[in-house]
């Protein structure tokens, strides 16, 4: 097996976290990953943390769960998903994994054959790259339009979709881009899809966490219409990425795509994969019924408060634009105008030479495949990410050819 | 990508456990599963749920860990693992995965390219031919001989290894068969895998659990003479099969199989992995520390008087003949002689019978590789196991020929 020559997103971060001169004595300040459990205003629910507590002390729990999971969390779930469905899932459409990471990978297997290709949106999620290259399927990028709100470029699709074309990944609400999509977008999504008789994997570990105009729509809406797997976990709306409770779901009502021959195939999958713990799997439906909206929605004022406080402190940085307003998730692109600054080559060298200087972590645009761009997660402290700000507008202004001009020294 | 043919046991006994006849209202007994949780004398110990509580409670663990596992832990498993060997293991060496079962995904996936083959016992566990089916890796089977400890059969390992051949699987305290390999015929082992240039995936998820004669010897002892994958958990020492801790270890102190390309791509494959929950994780430094003696000691007794209690039993049913005593694991595999009873055609024939008519589930041997085989699992309740065998005899009394003859029909 070759090594896949994606660079991840961990691996950068780690090398800018190593870029930091600790001779400077500032307080590390990272808004480049997508783990908001560093911050103390994203705590978890003592719901979920009494429900796993519970099931841990009954002692019930030690013992292997079915290899796709517990009956009862995957009735949960699917009742879970069901609500916003215009059908309503079976237990056995939902498969336990060890987080959204593990669904990614289970997709992505399941699908691979000889010569297979996927679409997926650049900018995108370099797990879906990583595991396409150890599973030897093909990577097809599709555009995603950010003067359009970061929607999916549909003639790309088209365009680039052909018979050994397998599916199409969608992000929403959106990782990179903090997008959410319209009903109407997802509609055209699945014609597309439908068109080229491809799946839709819908990556909806962000699911719910919309907080804009446009409410949160699953793609399984239009599973009557295109096979989709829905791929999620507890990780964002519960803030427990660490927890490792995702799930795999045949989000296809008419059986297109869940023939006897593919969930039988899925299900020995399933042995070989590990899963998440039995016990926090246990948590799970009393997690899911207790959940107060209260807790949701002090997540989603923080999100709005934050990604507002981040668009606003960019507009006050010339060499920074947010083309469109985070409505979701916990990031957004931002776009990075290098010849504003004098001795700044590009993302990577902005990001290591920001990390150097004001011990702030952003992450370069190329891992997650634009140039010139840098990812902010917004899902931070407003004050840490405030002063991460202001921060990378002195780094600006002593780069830039401004400061220059009226400082220089000729 | 083809679904492999394979029979997965947990597959099976689905089918046994369905096939139990409600009617009778006999208390269905399986000793057909791995899982010594379902027996309450099989209860893990309060240091161990304690610090999984802890660590859950202190809520600095709902985050992300790195996707080889906290350094924390890391650093336990490879001091745990150091103690019995003539080397010490740096922190490096040890990958945390979601179980046992994750880390033979991740050995098997590492080591798959176009053409290879992997030799694996036989009898053996059934989830190596799984992985190696869904990665595209040819399996190639090395008989353990009964009458002779289960032992490898080095010969058939020459034989069968060639310019293809990856590794070779050994499973030690063996599952199904009980085996645990002295000190020489590892060393065999390990001179006929440098021999023949291949890796050793050492599967010691029953690590330490051995109550005979030989002591248990992990396969890094001979490290440095070949490179040694060493595969382990938590599960069996510390009966939490469900907590899904597992380690995935290059015990490899000449860095023959880890050189800096191999090292960079299994940290590429845990990207796409999952693992196992951050809290689990943080709880292993306390748990490897702090479990007592006394812990491991009344386990260990149990399994030697539930063996004893097994093999002595089974010596009272004519059908049945254990060739070699078990020595440690949880399983033993028992030889069934058909032409001793009337209307049974062979192992899975006999177990679909006895679990209908006795409600007791064995595991028939066709499912780890032997016909006319079935594996016991001693891992259970003296009661239970000794009712389990009870019931078994009675089974055989009323198929055996010498039943039919002293009050048949005619």
């Amino acid at each position: 097996m070759e090594t896949p020559t994606n660079v991840t997103i961990k691996g950068i971060l780690g090398l800018l976290m190593a870029n930091v001169d600790g001779e400077k004595k500032k307080r590390v300040i990272s808004v480049g990953m997508g783990d908001p459990t560093a911050f103390s205003c994203f705590t978890t629910t003592s719901v979920a943390r009494d429900a796993v507590r519970d099931a841990l002390d009954s002692q019930k729990f030690n013992g292997y769960s079915p290899t796709v999971g517990l009956p009862q969390t995957r009735r949960a779930i699917s009742e879970y998903l069901s609500i916003n469905l215009p059908y309503k899932l079976s237990p056995d459409d939902v498969y336990i994994t060890a987080g959204c990471t593990q669904a990614i990978e289970v997709a992505i297997s399941i699908l691979a054959r000889p010569n297979a290709n996927i679409l997926v949106p650049k900018p995108g999620f370099p797990i879906y790259e990583l595991c396409a290259a150890f599973r030897n399927v093909e990577i097809r990028h599709v555009d995603l339009l950010p003067e359009n709100g970061w929607e999916v470029d549909l003639d790309a699709v088209d365009a680039l979709a052909d018979h050994n074309t397998v599916a199409i990944v969608i992000i929403n609400p959106g990782n990179p881009c903090g997008n959410v999509y319209s009903f109407q977008h997802l509609k055209k999504i699945a014609e597309m899809a439908k068109k080229h008789k491809i799946v839709v994997i819908a990556d909806e570990v962000y699911g719910h966490l919309a907080f804009g105009s446009n409410p949160f729509v699953p793609m399984g809406v239009f599973g009557s219409m295109v096979p989709v797997l829905t791929l999620g976990s507890l990780s964002k709306r519960w803030i427990v990425p660490g927890w490792r409770l995702g799930w795999f779901v045949t989000t296809d009502p008419n059986a297109i795509f869940k023939n006897a021959k593919t969930v039988e195939r899925l299900k020995k999958y399933f042995d070989i994969c590990g899963g998440p713990a039995t016990f926090i799997q246990a948590a799970v439906p009393r997690i899911l019924e207790e959940t107060s909206d209260a807790f949701f929605t002090k997540t989603l004022n923080i999100l709005k408060h934050t990604s507002d406080l981040c668009v606003n402190k960019i507009n006050t940085i010339p060499c920074l634009t947010c083309p469109t307003k985070p409505q979701g998730s916990m990031a957004v692109m931002v776009k990075l105008n290098v010849s504003l600054l004098t001795d700044i080559k590009d993302d990577i060298d902005f990001c290591f030479k920001l990390a150097k200087e004001e011990s702030v972590i952003l992450l370069p645009g190329l891992t997650v495949g634009l140039k010139n761009w840098v990812r902010i997660t917004f899902a931070a402290e407003p004050s840490a990410l405030e002063e991460a700000l202001d921060r990378v507008k002195s780094f600006y202004q002593r780069h830039s050819y401004e400061e220059k001009f009226q400082f220089g020294p000729s």
